[in-house]
Parts: C-alpha cells; sequence; structure tokens
C-alpha cells in the first residue's frame, strides 16, 4: 500500500495532505505546529512509515528546507526517496540530492502551482529528477494533480532542479500577466467614457482571447470590492520572479515584461523613491521648475 | 421577427452570420466579394430588410469603416440602427454617431473578441452606446455571445466609444499576456537543464496559476512544430495596442508591460536596428571595443 | 540696424532679451506682466518694430501659442516673420506657417534649450524652416547660441516643424538621461558597502564616460542636500516626453528607455497605484497572501 | 621616490604606464606580451620593487584576476599593497582582500573609467579601502586622475569593495545614458521631417541640456559615417551592466531603464527571437494571423 510522509502541513501542505488522503493513500504528516500534526517529530514520521519510504519535504524555501534536507540525510535508509516541493531555487537541488545520494537516499524536486485552490482542482506539478523515482512517486503525483488527462497537469521536465526551473518560470509568466491585467484595470479605471469596469472583466471570461483562470480571480475580487478601494496597491514578492529575471540574465534572455512586473512590486513598497527624488532635483536645477518639499 | 443586415464578411464577420443563423435569426449579408455576399449592394441590402432596421458593420477599422458609415446614413431611415463591430478606435465613434444622429439614425460601439474560433465558441461583446439601443439588439447580442450566463460574454461598458474604448483595452492586456508567455518560453528554450519544453506548457493547463486559452493555444501550436522552429520570430501589430499605449499617455497611467510588448512586436520586423548601430558606435569611440561591419 | 519683437517675457523669455540686448540688437519685449513689459500691447509692439518686422513669441504652448500667432496674423505685413520659439508640438507648426502664409508672412519654428543658465551659457537653438528665413534670423540666432562653433550650439534642421521636433526628441533623451542617473543614485543610495554617495557623483565628474552637464546640475543638488531628504520624489511632465513616445509609436520605433522614464513620473504622482491594487487582490485570491488595508 | 609595479599593460594598462610615467613616477610593468612588458615574470616585478611595494592589477576580471591575485600573494610581504584596478564584480573584493591579509599585505580595488581617451585625459578614479592604504597611493592617483580638482575626478567611496561597486553603476548608468540618445537618434532617422540628423546631434553639444562627453563621441561617430550605415547594431556587454541589475534586484531597487538598456543588447545579438516566434505563433492560432516562415 502507498504511504506519505510529509513535512510541513502550512496553507499548501495541509491542503495536500488532505487531497493525497482523499485518495486513499496513508499520509504521515509532520508540523511543528501540534495543532496540526500527525506525529510528534521527523524522528517518528520515519519511524512510521516502511522502507522504501517517500518523504515530502513542504516547508519555506532556504535555510529551512536545507536543515529538513539535512535531517533527513541522517534519518533515512538507501532506496528512501525525499521530495522537495516547495519554491527552493533550482539551484539548490543539485545540492540537496548529492547530500543525500551520499547516503544512498532518492531526490525528486518539485515545484506545485495552484494555491489555496489546490485543494479542489488539484495541483500542477513540474517534477524534475531521475525517470525511476518519478514512476514510483506517480500514485502521489495523480493524487495532487488535477482531474483529466496526466499531461495536461504534470510533466516530468527533466533531470534534477527542472521541477523547480519550471515552476520558476511559470511563476515569472505569473508576474507578467497580473500586471498586463492591473494595468488594464487602471487604465479602465482612468476611463473618461467606460462606466462599468467590473462589468468589463466579468464579461470577459467567455469567449475572449484574454480569459483565464486568473481573470477569473479578478473578477471574484471585484465582486467583492469593485474599485478595490479597500486595499492597499503594496505587492510583496516571495523570490522566483526575482530569480527568472536573474536566470535570465544569465542566459541573455531579453525580458522587459516580467522585469517591468517584478519592479512594479518594488516601487509599490516604496514611500518615496530615491530615484525621483534625482529626477525632481535635476529638473530643479536645470529649469527652475518647483520641488515638492518632502514632510 | 429579427433580421439583420450584415457588412462585411470576412473572416470575422462570416462566421458570425453563420453563428446567428444557428440562431434562427434571418441575416442579410453584403460584401464586395460576389462569391459570399446574400446581395449585390448596400441598396439591396437595405431594401430587403424590414424597419426599424439594424445594420451591422463588420469591415477593417478607419477609411473603410468610415465610408461605408457614411453611405449607410445616406441610405438608412429614422429608427434604424448602425453597429461598428469592428476594431476601429474608440475616438471614431462620437464622430459616427453624431453623423448617423442627423439622420435620426442610432449607433452602437461594439468590440468583438473570439477570432477564429467564435463561431463554435461564441464571440466576448464589449458594447457601447444607449440602453434602449442594446436592449433592441439583445437577441443578436444574445446569439453571437457564448454559452453560459450573459454578463461573462457581454457587458454593456457605458455610453457611445465605451464597447471599443474596453475592447481596446483587452487587447492592450492582449499583448502583455502573449509576451509574458513568450518570454517565459524562450527562457524555458534557453535553459540548460529543461528538456521538455513543450511538455511543460502542456501541463500548465490544469491546476496552475497560469492556465488560460492563450496557453491552451501554445499548447496547440508546440503540438505542431515543438520549438517553434518554422515560425519566424516577426510580430504585426493591428492597432489596438498602440492605442492602448496612447490612451495611457493621454491619463498619465503608467504602463510598462504593455507598452514593452508593443515596443516588443516593433524590434521584431527589424532587420537591423538603427539605436543598436549607435550604442555599437558609441562603446567604440570611449573603449575601442570592436564594431560588426553591416554587410 | 537689427530689430527684434519679443512676445512673452517669462523665465525663458525675460532672459532671452537680455542675452540679445547684450549682443547690441534692440529688443522690444511685451508681455501681460506690466512690470517686465516694454510696450503696453502686441499693437504697439508692432508699431514700433520696422519692417521687415521680426516677432519672436516665447509663450505656453498650445491654445496660448495659438492665440498669439493668430493675432500676429491680423496685425503683421507680408514679408514679417513669425517664431514660434516656445514647447509647441510638431504638428502645430504646420498649421501656423499655414495661417501665416495666407498673409504673405513667414514662420519659423525653433527649439530652444539651456533653461535657467541659457542667459549665461547661451540657448542651444533647433531651427526648422525655409533657408532664406533662417538666414535673415541669423544675427539673432548669434546672439542666442553659446559661444563656440555655430554649428555646435545652432541647426537648420529641416522645414517647418522640424526645429521643434529636434527639441521634443532632445527633451524625450533628457527623460532617459536624467532617469538613468536617478537610478544610479537610488542603488548607491540602498548600497550597503557605499559610503559617499555624493562623493561618487561629484568624482564622476571629470574622466569618466558618464560625465555631463546633467552630472553637473545633480553635483550642485547634492552639494545642497547630499542624500536629497528635503525633496519629495514627485516629477511632473510637461509634454514633450509624451509627444517623443507617441511620435515613436507612429513610426513603429521601440523606446523602451524612454518610455520607462515617461512612466517613472507617472508613478511619482500617484498616492496608490489601482494597478498595484488589482495585483495585490489577485495574489490574495490565489493564494491567500495578505493585502493591506487602504486607510 | 614612488614606484608602482604595473600587472597587465593592454589597452588601459599599457595607456596608464605611460599616464604615471609622464608624472615623473617610476614604473614597472608586466604583461605576458614580451613586446610591451619591462621584466620577463611577476618574480622580476617583485623583485625590482623597494618594499612597501604597490603593485597594480589591470588584468581581465573573474579567474585571470584571481590567479594573477593569489600569485601575488604568495611573492609579496607584509606592508605590501595589491590595488585591483580591473572590472571585477565588488563581491569579489572581500575575497582577494581576505586572502592577502592572511600575509599582512594590504588591498584597494578600484574602478577606473576613461577608455582609451584615459591617457590624454586621465581617468576617473573610484576607489573602496582603507583610509591609510588610500592615502599612500595618493601620487599614483593623482598622476591617474584627471587635471583639476582631485574630488571631480577621484574619491574614496568606502571599505574593501566600494570602488568597484561605485564603477559597476558607473556603468550601470552609462548603459541608460547610451540607449537614451540611442532611441533619440533611432526617432530623429525615423522622422519625415527632419532632414539633417547629424547636424542635429552636433548642435547639441553646447548650451543644451543633454551636452556630454557621450554625446560629443556621438558626433564623432556621426562625423566619420552620418548614418551609422557600415556599423551592425549588435553589442555586447561586458558585465558590470548585468551585476547592476543583479544588486538592484537583490536591494528591491526598480530600475527599469538600466534593465530595458540592457536587454536590448540580449536583443541586438539574436538572429531570431523564440519569444517573438511564441507571438507569432499565438497570434496565428486564435486570429488566423499569417505566419512567416523561418527559412
Amino acid at each position: 500500500m502507498t504511504q506519505l510522509g510529509l513535512i510541513g502541513l502550512g496553507k499548501m501542505g495541509g491542503n495536500m495532505r488532505d487531497r493525497v488522503r482523499a485518495a486513499g493513500i496513508e499520509v504521515v504528516g509532520y508540523d511543528r505546529n501540534p495543532e496540526v500534526t500527525d506525529v510528534e517529530s521527523v524522528e517518528q514520521l520515519v519511524a512510521s512509515l516502511a522502507a522504501p519510504r517517500t518523504v515530502w519535504v513542504m516547508v519555506p524555501a532556504g535555510e529551512i528546507t536545507a536543515s529538513v534536507v539535512a535531517d533527513l540525510a541522517e534519518r533515512l535508509e538507501p532506496g528512501d526517496l525525499v521530495i522537495d516541493g516547495g519554491n527552493s531555487r533550482f539551484t539548490e537541488d543539485a545540492t540537496h540530492a548529492a547530500l543525500l545520494a551520499e547516503r544512498g537516499i532518492r531526490f525528486l524536486d518539485v515545484g506545485v502551482s495552484g494555491g489555496v485552490w489546490g485543494l479542489e482542482n488539484g495541483y500542477g506539478l513540474m517534477v524534475g529528477g531521475e525517470t525511476t523515482d518519478v514512476e514510483r512517486t506517480m500514485p502521489i503525483f495523480d493524487a495532487l494533480r488535477p482531474e483529466g488527462p496526466r499531461e495536461e497537469g504534470f510533466v516530468h521536465a527533466g533531470g534534477v532542479g527542472a521541477g523547480h526551473y519550471v515552476k520558476m518560470v511559470h511563476n515569472g509568466i505569473e508576474y507578467g500577466l497580473m500586471q498586463a491585467y492591473a494595468e488594464g484595470f487602471e487604465l479602465l479605471e482612468k476611463s473618461p467614457i467606460v462606466s462599468d469596469v467590473a462589468g468589463s472583466f466579468k464579461a470577459w471570461q467567455r469567449g475572449t482571447v484574454i480569459r483565464s483562470w486568473l481573470l477569473d480571480l479578478m473578477v471574484r475580487a471585484l465582486d467583492a470590492d469593485d474599485d478595490l478601494s479597500d486595499i492597499e496597491g503594496y505587492v510583496e514578492d516571495s523570490g522566483e520572479g526575482r530569480w527568472t529575471v536573474e536566470e535570465a540574465i544569465a542566459n541573455a534572455v531579453p525580458l522587459p515584461v516580467i522585469s517591468a512586473a517584478l519592479f512594479a512590486r518594488f516601487e509599490s513598497r516604496q514611500d518615496d523613491s530615491p530615484a525621483m527624488k534625482a529626477v525632481a532635483a535635476l529638473r530643479n536645477q536645470f529649469g527652475g521648475h518647483a520641488v515638492k518639499s518632502a514632510e
């Protein structure tokens, strides 16, 4: 019988546990939060799974993922498999795979898309690693991915790192898509002749070239607040957009749209722009144009 | 019984005639092309419709649309209605409405989205004009729009011009969306570790945040030619993208993503870039960096 | 003896009167402001000049310039010459030239650069119109332009409109240059290891590739306020940047840098960004990411 | 008497040797090229200098600089000083400084601007390191920097790394400036009414807001080839532009202009754009728009 160990039961991991269980697969979940965890420790988690084990790591990228992987390298046995399903930078994957390989432990990296909707709709899965490891994990992937043909919600994109690479590009594209809708929203809001902006977005949902899931979500947001007056235009970024632009630079790929979307987020978080202070100062210097005094 | 006069039976108009007829509405179509026209002249078209008439114009934007509208102003009667469903700039609409109003003829502007797929899927419709005119045309709109709730494929967005305005913004967004996917494609193609680019796009179709109809079309294109090697990276633009940026400038709306997508098209059509000649010349001047000689 | 009529004695026109007089040329200036004007009306100005007259118009672009030109068309005689030295859009020039030509009055358009420094340094002059008109005005141009070879501060760039066209492009370039320095300023300000930002700008004044007059002005601004803390990052735009991007669009010229500089100004004037509200709303919808509430 | 050891006598280093010698300072230069070197080996170079020595490294950034620094760490004595004057990434400096510090050897990083003109005009110098090391090297810096006040061609910008950081930002700004002029050039070239493009650039040299050394170089280039028809629009990049954008991303600084200038260079080197193939394919899919076949 298929079993899965799952470390990290937050917004994503918790839903994933439910979806995999709903497919009839046994899941042992561990989280530091005692209210959601199934076992009290990683040690217990390992003990409660039969070898060869599959342990899916779903924790924040960076140091936390690295420490969980290092811990698993100590606790698991040869032939076990670790899956990093978090938003790790693809460059981490080779390091983790090598560390685990020293102990004979296998590794897959998986990009997971779907957000809070994944429990219901299934998760888009992008996988990197070796084919035999992918094949043995297929029941888990089939439980997590959306209904429909496997290849429309799942890809084995290449060797170690390829899953996170494809997810990184996915998120870079996402930045561009969101910014495109957002620019359109602002232009319609400013238009002197369009009186039903929310209705226009709603009407784009069927038949048009720009229909999409993000558009559906935009309609949901406008249904709740039709001019978004309750929301501040302040947008965080979580890493993948930056990595996408950095990877483009490393490969000499022009990325005007995705980089513009990233920079728009940086700007959204500034109270005042040092750059625009400089432009204001220059205009004042050459043309005597008035400047506004900072308070 | 509802009747429709339809002028322009090209790629869009021809399909629209079929879709409206399939809904049981009588359509009299006119086109200069004798192989597709129903009648021999606009005069005949007008004569074959009972007053009050509805005549939908579906011809190229600009001078051709203007001349058809002017011709209809001469031939139609008070109480008749002209609909411009082409890709006219919204600024034309007030002019056409005023010309027709002098004769007591009504006017609606309609942005139509859906391309060659509209016959089967229905067309997204964005309408500008007065409510009474919109209401009397509703059977036609219902025939053209996609299945499902009316408000998900149809909007009465505002007064005269609002339909084309919303369609203009729709197309501007479309430019940004396409460029975002395209940048992601290029980055994946250049990636040293992703071996299945087409499979990655395919896998994004279900469950992911970036699933969309444009993504589905990208998958179709990659199914036919998995690295797009048969296609040249040469992209025309048809006006709406330019108008969107111009309208943003007029309203002081920043549009970094949509403008970048527009400029990428301009660049795609250049054999050599005068700007980059200048940069190459400057680098040579200050640093002695080699330049490539133009052939 | 050379005479000049000058309408508009503001920040630019007043200094230009001084500079032309300093070259020994008689100037009769008119301004609505009684404290600076030489004569009480345009009528008096015309009466005090011997035919053939040269009248330089230095008033705000748009309606004011148009009304002054129309007024001069009524008051001047065949053979007289009107010069529009303001920041008119080049598309206005043909209209003004045609209006004046009906009365046998000549027309030149002149782009004038130099700002508040022009009195001392001279003004860069870009001229459009016919050669005979340019030649008869050369003593005025020589008085206004900087010391040094004529061709380094003056160009007869083409027919009517060419002067304002070249000035428009000059200002578009200026937007890009200012933004480039400004971005560098912001990056240095944020740097964890550069402790002397103002000193770095100062040190770029001699020997470096990026030395320029704008850099000198940046140094002046930083001398007065070394982190620009007294200035708000709020930047107006006066038209030429918009026209430059619009003209680029009309000619399918990619303009990523100049357009980005223009959009940065638009952004600098927004209290909150509707576009970024939309991005924040979308992230909240798909990922449950927190949004900030607008106050 | 002041002495300088100089490793690397290429386009930059060779001229720098001449300029320092012209100031009456003894320079011992080493280069692998026997036609330009003063000594046969680094060993000889070290032997020919009296302690405490100053050795300026002027070789390509990256592995070559790293190996020269490592070699000097072996050969020099406590109290000697190594200066990296090449285009190293600022992140390298701490590593080099630490390696040398283990042997008691001092380190400065210096960004050098001025290109092939530096021999005649002097070099702009941006220095990082400790004050005592900067002070002992001042005679060399004074020999290299341009005439005029020291602070207008020299800055001690901060600790180790600050010199290369300021130079990196200098070059990032340079990318933006060049692209701004280049976009203006292209727009003037396409203008239907400007007949003297080269003359317009020439006329911007005095009095205008955009006068600069880069503009002077543009005039030189246009003097030689007034429409740049002999030059291909193909532009390399040498690293600093990429690092500038990467550093901006690391510090969440929006950099729309400098990044656009970088991407324009990437595009200039592509025979065909994979991204634009994708856009062409998408347009064909939804609208039946014709695509061009790649040959």
